[in-house]
């Protein structure tokens, strides 16, 4: 007896529904692949089941959004409105606190769903992405609403600090075998080697190529950042490696105009370039106690796409 | 006997530049109506007449940029090169002090229309409005001057203070009917409730939709803000209200694209937007003692204006 | 015995180098002319030999890039890929200490001209110049990577303040003579009037109307400045002369559109407004220790060239 044509059609829907909110997550690593997805998924419920659900309602909320509202359905089956969102409610779920705080990380991933969608208009002329922008923003801002509104709480971990009165301390154990598979992890916020691995299985899925240039951009970061006197407490817990990582992913592969070859250069030094950037953005942030997050890799990646619609060569 | 034609000549332009001047005055609530213009220039000279005087010339000098300066006739009747002046002469002349700070506060109106053709100029591929960014900008530059020159002095109301020392205090007096408003009166810096009233009939005399949805953007200020949390000095002074009011207009009315009927979901969405980005943008500009004047407006009315492009229905 | 082919392709492509990167150094006052380049690297050479030397280098990285990076090569031969380099170059050389800086100093030349290249595609469509923002922000970026990473170390003449607790103190020596001529070497951070003698030769060579355009920016700073109630200090050692300057060639020459006439009024507007926004840009940075650099010129240049598009008789 055959299906009830209704029911195939929810079904159908509810498949491609899921189906774009799972590549939602690995867009995060610029990745579009299901089963990237669902690894991912499985590291993040494996470090905090938590988090894995808030991560998935995010990218489902994300991606409703983009579906509901009418967006180009490509984009939205590519998991484009999803990525934001899953990292808005990740880093709100972690750097806020409180009761009620699940209620603000939800708002947060749907407002970060709109803010892709009018920075995706705004930006449409250059022909560049934009990349975790609105991630960014919808997180400073709705941590810096916990200074005027009482229902919004900070984590005590987020420290507004004078650049006056900052002084650098380097000292810490180097441990390079840790480092290696933390700078992966902290692209979704993991501060766990073991997450940071299956991580790394996430995108060799994907493609070997992915999976190269992520251990490159993450080991290019390790020793820039190593050689130029960073604080091993960052580096080997790799605050200095996820920024490189995604920007190596993008210059080299992702957003490489020219397909016959991989821009290996380019990538390289994107991806060293984010070592200083990120040094930067966090002095900047320190009166606010922000974190920089994904900050670095938009900079450097722009300055380096942007760059290649003028200099061909690069 | 005729009259002589050059005199009907420069009366005829004398009258066109009261009708943009008012228009201008009334496009601060992005409002095109020369009797709503009237309305508001009483509710100011019922406050303050120097304030009055001060925002009929500042509108004044605006406009006559633009027809002197050579803009398209059309935006300069329409008053567009009126409103940011309006805005930055009564800013900088409650913000500044000194004997000498009506010639700042003139200048200051001049910078502004220049700095107006120059956004639109910068945002005209866009499709979006530049709203009362160019205000924003003169005022706050303007208020940082007086930090180093010493012709240019601060009003003792703004103070700049460290984040890490700031305490949350939100208790003060509940005044439901007062913060009815006050929201509108802030708009024009005006911190009396009758002036307020007066300001809802200029509004409900250009169409009771804009009426409406000026108090509904306000009545959903002053819910969220007071549901969230927020400081009730600020809440029912106005100070979460008129950031809303501005919003739900432009949002549901004004550049509303789809003629057919009122964007009242989007309207309402972005109003209550506005307060988390007040209390946020209030956060940045604590350590230079800067008022968020109505940055909240355009960032959140931008969201939503740029969002449409890319999600029709929303 | 004719020459070689090789030979004299390769003493071409040399000639043709070394012209783009002396016009990259006179490029930073808006000029493209060889020699007004030599007068400026002799200025430079006289004040510090390294100084020189480090202005050379960073004018030959910066024009490479472009070239060998397959810009189109009129804007290359034009120095437009030199001038961001070579202030950079020199800033950091100023800015920076300690024993491996001169490293950091020459990569900053080149990002600044990978930063060029990109601003050039992300500005295209308003048909606004970039001015000297690369410049700007990778020294600001780099400076701030000192708080960071040991290996880059900073001047201690930056220190950051906290505007609450800063005091203006205007007193100081009144000496007019000097104040004429340090405006000018301020462009290239030199504080001797003897070096600004010689860099208003190299101006004066290029076109007597550009020479005349200087000396009035300068004075209008002067002016302003002084009568505005600047600290003394910083007028006379040229600090607020600078800006003003180079605003005044580039709105009333270099980028007046109607050829017909010179915008005397528009250039001496946009050459006083650099003042307040110096004051300004400079209390910003105040929290970050970091000097306003030519971002005052870029503001004021871009508010008459923006307006101009839409206020043609401006």
């Amino acid at each position: 007896m055959p299906k009830n044509k209704n029911a195939t059609l929810t079904e159908g829907k509810f498949l491609s529904l899921m189906s774009a909110s799972l590549k939602g997550i690995s867009q995060v690593i610029l990745i579009e692949n299901v089963i990237t997805g669902l690894i991912i998924l499985l590291s993040l419920t494996i470090y905090s089941y938590y988090l894995g659900l808030i991560a998935l309602i995010s990218a489902i909320i994300g991606t409703l959004i983009g579906k509901l509202g009418g967006a180009d359905e490509d984009s939205v089956n590519q998991g484009l409105f999803g990525y934001n969102s899953v990292l808005t409610g990740l880093a709100l779920t972690l750097l806020l606190t409180g009761a009620n705080q699940w209620i603000f990380v939800l708002i947060g991933a749907a407002v970060a769903a709109i803010l892709t969608a009018a920075m995706m208009h705004f930006m449409k002329n250059t022909g560049i992405p934009i990349l975790t922008l609105p991630f960014i923003i919808v997180t400073w801002f709705t941590l810096l609403v916990s200074y005027r509104l009482e229902a919004i709480q900070l984590s005590a971990s987020l420290v507004p600090q004078d650049l006056a009165h900052w002084e650098l301390n380097t000292a810490g154990k180097v441990n390079w075998l840790e480092g290696t598979f933390t700078g992966i992890g902290q692209v979704f916020f993991l501060d766990n080697p073991y997450c940071g691995a299956l991580l790394f299985i996430a995108v060799f899925w994907a493609s070997w190529k992915f999976g190269l240039f992520a251990i490159l951009g993450n080991a290019v970061a390790l020793l820039t950042s190593y050689v130029l006197g960073g604080e091993h407490s960052l580096i080997f817990m790799g605050l200095y490696g996820y920024n490189a990582i995604l920007t190596s992913l993008a210059v080299a592969l992702v957003f490489n105009q020219n397909r016959k070859h991989i821009a290996t250069i380019s990538g390289i030094s994107a991806a060293c370039l984010t070592v200083p950037i990120t040094a930067s953005v966090t002095t900047w942030l320190l009166p606010y106690g922000l974190p920089s997050l994904t900050m670095p890799f938009i900079l450097s990646t722009w300055i380096f796409l942007g760059a290649k619609k003028v200099l061909p060569n690069l």
